[in-house]
This record gives structure tokens, C-alpha cells and sequence, in this order.
């Protein structure tokens, strides 16, 4: 897969902007931009030093295209491990158009997605695991996320795979070296010690592999239902929530009949709140698609809120009571906060009354900002964030995850090996996979298919 | 309006991309971007050389927010000419957002649009028509516009501008020297060298005017309306000019109600091609209106292309003549071409009587993309484009075009008065006037209402 041509790609978002950037990676870049590149003061840009930036003209011919400055690394001191020029020009997408074609007939080739980050990695400059993070970086949009991608970017991850892998490596090698002496029956492998390294790495890829749920929470945020009848103040605590006018808030009931997705950031932890239509009966044929739709958004949800309004509570009791049932017994497992609306027109002896009457309520006011903050604690309640806090390794990668579990069933297999006193050439092969396994997250392990896969998601230019 | 501040801001499109970068200027612009940059060799990034790169890590506090590359640009060798820090990040929004709050709690301040080139122009980097020239560089979205743009960038339009100026200033002087001998009644200035100057000043403010009309057209493309009635062709024929099948084409008469307009560029001038509904007459409301709205679009084209079904040349030969005669008697003075498509089906005959019956027709067939070509040239001949091939200074800015009219106004009346004998006092004054409005332009006159005006068309970061 490692190919000597030389790469090029518009490096910065679409669109007109004050500036772009263009890349270009390979053998050739130099050498290429300095056809093209006709320096301000005279210089010749093959034999400039690395790490320097120079101010020049891009020209055509005799035709002008831009002013840029020039980004120079040589050799193995960039990103990809290779020549690496960077071209930073007006950004018209003109322009930025006509300097990548210019690129391309002097001898560059359009870069694929994510190739520059594959020749990274092709090139040693990073491992696979961190050249994944490189595209969780990108697409990061909040703390916990921006978080875990950096600290797997950084190798933190990779560190901890890698000492596992090498530890286990190690008594591999020993009990491989038993097989070569099998006549004699000797053990170089103390199995008092390897079983303890065992269990060792049993529990840290446990861990690991529960880390995974935390880990899409983090990435893709907890989808939280909305759920009530018209009018109860879904949009306005939507709003409460985000702080913003996105929902339509209006008093006619029954205004809110599409659903609106938005996100809110708590602690660092995305929340994503789909506002629904409500389970109200009803003859309305657009309502009653709307209450199918409220229970599918449920059905999708990680967490539903039940809204209703608790002024209404002396004539709505009754069915109140039968929502609520009717919601817990569609979805028993789904946690379900209740939350009583417009609190702040309620006695104290009406709050007392309704509290008799649907216990586990959460009185707010929408409206007036107030019980808002307790719900976003409670909501967070459903987040196990201690890894977060604690700063230990999350896995986020499915691709990860999936190799975990192998590797996780591996060494179960090898410890009920041990266990049952299975012949060491039998355990040699369980140990070999797993350390397969192992080499398949960090890249020790891949094949052309593996490696396209996981680039064809990154973007242009990276 | 000179300020001492530092200023911050994203200057790479919004949105996720590879790459972002962040521009820093000012006289802290190095000091504020070392105390959140670690450099991952340990360089204390306050002590490196001017146009060096660096790699190394933004961090706030503990947090580590991104590795990023920092280029360093020291002292007047920048873009603004004052020290500039650009760094370029990994491209999540959720990235830009963390550096530039970063940056600004450690004492930048949010740049204003178009600042960057302000501080450029005010630290004597470039005059005002070049910074001008900036914007209009990353707003051109084909070649001619690029072109005029580059050059003005470069300092085409500032020299042709400042040349008459130092003639004009030459003169000026000597004249003003006259009055310190007014008793003497000396002639310093050599009335016949002047004379000649003050036609040459005439003839260059001239062409300068008149390339104004090539100018905006060459800035805001052609608005040619398409007419003719439904099913005759009209969406093919756009998508054969543009290659594309960007309007809904139908078999359907009367499919088109709505205006689609598209951009088509020939040799480096943009078109920019309205299909209307046509003109027929008929009771459909909806009809009527898109005859109105054609109407319209008709007023506003510079070009109007009516076009219509030659097959049907027999039936409909005499409501063609009276329609086109409508259009011609509506807009006398409009260039208007007509086209007889789906020629392709006309025998040899045809042809002939209906070449007969209305001279000047063009005959084509967009779905066989014949004809399409010469109606292209037919196009192009209405713009006068030898200008742009001659390489002469074009002016496309309004501003520019409304200081040369009132420096014409001025050397006319210098001519005036050298002609009626005035005297050198009078003439003196008209003088000064016409340098003026030569430094307006240039920005050797200039005031913070007009720099503020200018400035706030940039876009932020530029």
C-alpha cells in the first residue's frame, strides 16, 4: 500500500474563507511545488532548511495565480513522515481550484481521504489506533469527547494495549520455547506467574470493554424523549434546557407536531433532546401519526421524560397515572423521569396532594428556570462518568471494541487451558491469537482492506 | 484608528475540515501565543527566527487542548507588518472555539472584519486600492475576476494611479511656486507641457472610467434572460450550456414556473442565465403571473435569448413575429437574440422559409447540442473583452470609479481655466482637488468613516 507518488489535497473546510491550505505529501513535493512556486526574494526552495515558511507567488506560466506563503518539511520531520509542503493562498475556491489543478499537471495525484494520516502511519510517524483518533479529534464537539480522542491521539491507549502485548509476548516466547524441549518436559513459563498475568489481563480488557458504553455516550450523546400532551411546556423547558429559542413555543396545544432534535452539553457530556408530539388520544389523523411517531423517539431514546402540566393534576389525574403506566409497561428497563410543569402556580398543599399521587415526581417551573438544574443532575445520574473523571483509557472505536472481545475470549480460553492443563502447543495458538488481536488495534496486524476501511471515513486533506 | 492590541481570529472557512488556522497580531501576538504553546522539542518559541514552523502542543493549565503547528512571524516581515503568530489545528469547531477562548482570556481581543488588511494598510504594508483588491481576490469565482483582482493586489491600478499623480503633483508644485512670485508674474510652469499633461491625465482618467462598465460586468457576470414558450426547449438548452442538468427538465408544457437562475462561464466572463415562463397568453393564474415575472426578468438581463419551437414555425410563424416584436418595442435598445431550436428536424427547406420569415434567427437543436456553440460566441461578442486581453487596468470597485469620475470633473476644469487664461491661484485650487481624489483611491487620503466602511465588507480573519 505505501506508494512513492506524491499526494495533494485542499486541507482546510470548503468554501471561501480569509485563507486556505493546500498539502502536498511525497517524495516529489518539493520539488513539484518549486515549479510552480517563485519565491519574493530570489530563493530556491529545494534548498531551504526545514520548519520554514516563505513568501512568494504561485504562478502558472506566465500567469499569476496568488501571493502564498509556503510551509517547508523535509524528510521525516512532518506529519506524514515524508516531504511535505503546505501552500497557504487566498481562499476563493477559485483560486483554490486552479492551484490544485496546476498541482496535478506538474506531476501531483489527487489525495484519497485520510491518506495523509495513512502515510503517517504507513510511515511509523503514529500507530493505527492513534491515527483513528486523528479523525475523532476532527469530529469532536464537546469536552468528553475532545478528551478521549486527544488521549488516544497521544498514545494513551496504544500504551496501555502495547504493555499487555508485550507481557504477554513474553511468556509466549517462553512457553513456544517449551515446545522446542517437549521430549524433556521442562516448564520455562512459571504458570503460578502467568496465570496471575491471566487474570491481569483479563480484568484490564474488562474494564476496557465496559468503558465501551461510556464510550458511545460520550460520542454520540444520550438520546433523552421529551414526552407529554399539547400545551404542557415541552418546547419552553427545551428551551429552558438549551437556553435558546430553537423550539417553537406557542400556546396553542398541539403546535409542536414534528419532532426537533437539539443538543445540550452537561459536564461535558452530550445530551441529544428529541421533543415529541405527546401519547394524547385523539380523532386528529396528524396527531395520531404523531403519537406513533412519540413512541418510536421512545423506543430510540435512552431516557424518557414524562411532561405534564401540574395545574391540570385534579381533572388529568387519572390519566395521568394511565400514561405513565401505559409508557413504564412499553419500556420496563427505560429510565423514566417524571416531571410535573408550571409547579410555581401549585400550593403547597397541592404539591403535598399530587406528590401522594404520583410519587417520584419532579416539580418544575419551565418557565420561571426553576427545578431545571436539579433535572440536568438527574439526567447526568444516568451517565457513569467516573472513568471520565478518573482519566482512565475509554474505548470508543467499535473497530476497538470488537477486537477486545476476541482478544478477551482468547485469553479466557488460554486461562481454562491453563486450568485443565491443556499441552503447551495447544496454548501457544490461543496465546498467538490474542496477541493477533491485540496487534489488529495498534496496526502491528492489518491488510489493505482493514487499513481502506478506516480511511475512506476520514476527510479529504487530513 | 492605529491600536496597540493584540487580535485574534479563525482565518480558514468555518466549519470541520482537515486543518483550521488561527491568526494572532499584534505587539504581544508572540508573548500571549508562548504562554498556551509547548513546544514538543522544548524551544522557547519567544527566541526563534522569524518564518519558522513549530510543533508543538496548545495547552490550558494541564489540559492539553491540541497538537498544532505555530508559525512565527516577527516584527514588519508579516502580512499586517507586526508580529504574527498563525496556528494551524486540528480542524473540530469544538477546537477553534477552545484556542480562540484560550487566547482571548490571555489578553487578545476578537479581530473586526477585513482587520488583519487594515493593520496591513495602516502599517504602510500595502495602499488602500491593494487591500481592496484583497477582498475582491477571495471573492472572485472565475478568471477574468481573478485576474483584475490579482493584479490590482500587485499593484497594477496603485502605479498607473500614483504616475499621474507625481506628473500632476510636479506641476502643481510649480504652479503654487508661481504664486510666491504672483508680483513678478513669472510662469514657472510651462503652460504648453501642461497642457499636454492635463490631455494625457484626460485620456488615461478616461479609459479608466469606461473600463468601470467591463468591469462590473466582469465582477457580477451577465444577467441574460431566457424567454420563450413552455416546451420549447428552454431548461435543455440551459443544462447544454451548463453541461448539467441543473433545471427540471419535462416534457410537460409549462413545467418551468419558476425563475432557476445558473452561472455559465465563456472564456473567463461569467453569465449568469435566467429561464423564465415565458409569454404565452393564457387564463391560468399561475401563468399569468410567471408572464409578469418574465417581464421583469427581461428588464433586468442585459441580454434576452427568446426562443422558441421551430418545428412549429407553420402553426405559430405569426404570433413569433408579434411576440418578438412585443419584446423588441418593450426594450428597443436591449440586445436580443433569437433561436429556432429542435432545427435538427427541419428539412433543408424549412430552413430556408423560415430564415425567410424571421431574419437574424439563430437555429439550433439543444438536445443534440448543435448550434450551442455559435450561440455561445453570439454571447460573448456583447462583451467587450479586449481590455481584459490587452492586460489593462480594469476598475471594477465603486468606490475607485466615483474618485476618478471627480478627479475628470477636476483636470476638466484645470483645462477649462487654462484655456480662459485663469489665474494660477484659481487653478492651484482645482489642482490640489484633483490629487485629491487621486489619494482617495490610493488611500493617501483617507478618514476612520471610509476605512470603517471598507473594512467591514472583509470577511473576519482576513
Amino acid at each position: 500500500m505505501i506508494s512513492n507518488d506524491t499526494i495533494v489535497a485542499l486541507a482546510t473546510p470548503s468554501g471561501a474563507g480569509a485563507i486556505a491550505v493546500i498539502r502536498i505529501s511525497g517524495k516529489d513535493a518539493i520539488a513539484i511545488a518549486s515549479l510552480v512556486f517563485q519565491s519574493v526574494s530570489g530563493k530556491d526552495i529545494t534548498r531551504q532548511k526545514t520548519h520554514t515558511l516563505h513568501l512568494g507567488h504561485i504562478v502558472d506560466g506566465n500567469k499569476v495565480l496568488d501571493q502564498v506563503l509556503l510551509s517547508l518539511f523535509i524528510g521525516t520531520n512532518s506529519y506524514t513522515g515524508e516531504n511535505t509542503v503546505e501552500i497557504s493562498c487566498h481562499g476563493s475556491t477559485y483560486i483554490q481550484q486552479q492551484i490544485i489543478q496546476l498541482l496535478l499537471r506538474k506531476g501531483c495525484r489527487m489525495a484519497q481521504p485520510g491518506e495523509f494520516t495513512l502515510r503517517s502511519f504507513l510511515n511509523g510517524k503514529m500507530d493505527l489506533s492513534q491515527a483513528e483518533a486523528v479523525a475523532d479529534l476532527i469530529a469532536s464537539d464537546n469536552e468528553a469527547s475532545h478528551q478521549i480522542a486527544m488521549q488516544q491521539m497521544r498514545g494513551g491507549f496504544s500504551t496501555e494495549i502495547a504493555k499487555l502485548r508485550e507481557e504477554l509476548l513474553n511468556f509466549a516466547s517462553l512457553i513456544e520455547l517449551e515446545l522446542d524441549f517437549a521430549e524433556e518436559d521442562v516448564e520455562f513459563a512459571d504458570r503460578s506467574q502467568f496465570h496471575d498475568l491471566l487474570n491481569r489481563i483479563e480484568f484490564v480488557l474488562k474494564r476496557l470493554i465496559d468503558s465501551f458504553a461510556v464510550g458511545n455516550v460520550i460520542k454520540n450523546g444520550i438520546p433523552v424523549a421529551i414526552v407529554g400532551e399539547p400545551n404542557v411546556g415541552k418546547s419552553t423547558l427545551l428551551n429552558a434546557l438549551l437556553n435558546e429559542e430553537r423550539a417553537i413555543v406557542s400556546d396553542i396545544a398541539g403546535t409542536t407536531r414534528d419532532t426537533i432534535e437539539d443538543e445540550l452539553v452537561i459536564e461535558g457530556i452530550g445530551f441529544r433532546f428529541i421533543d415529541t408530539a405527546g401519547i394524547r388520544e385523539t380523532k386528529d389523523v396528524v396527531e395520531s401519526i404523531g403519537i406513533r411517531k412519540t413512541f418510536e423517539k421512545m423506543e430510540q431514546a435512552q431516557v424518557v421524560v414524562y411532561l405534564f402540566d401540574s395545574t391540570d393534576f385534579k381533572t388529568t389525574g387519572s390519566q395521568l397515572q394511565k400514561e405513565i403506566a401505559k409508557i413504564q409497561n412499553q419500556f420496563p428497563l427505560k429510565p423514566l423521569l417524571i416531571i410535573g410543569n408550571k409547579a410555581d402556580k401549585l400550593t403547597e398543599t397541592e404539591q403535598v396532594e399530587l406528590k401522594a399521587l404520583i410519587p417520584d415526581i419532579l416539580l418544575i417551573s419551565a418557565k420561571e428556570n426553576l427545578g431545571v438544574d436539579e433535572l440536568k443532575s438527574k439526567l447526568l445520574s444516568f451517565v457513569n462518568t467516573g472513568a471520565l473523571r478518573n482519566n482512565e483509557t475509554i474505548v470508543t472505536n467499535t473497530r476497538h471494541y470488537d477486537s477486545l472481545l476476541k482478544a478477551l475470549e482468547e485469553i479466557q480460553k488460554v486461562q481454562w487451558g491453563l486450568q485443565s492443563g491443556i499441552s503447551a502447543d495447544l496454548m501457544a495458538i490461543d496465546i498467538r491469537q490474542a496477541l493477533y488481536y491485540f496487534g489488529e488495534i495498534t496496526g502491528q496486524v492489518t491488510n489493505d482492506e482493514l487499513l481502506g476501511n478506516i480511511f475512506a471515513n476520514f476527510c479529504i486533506g487530513k
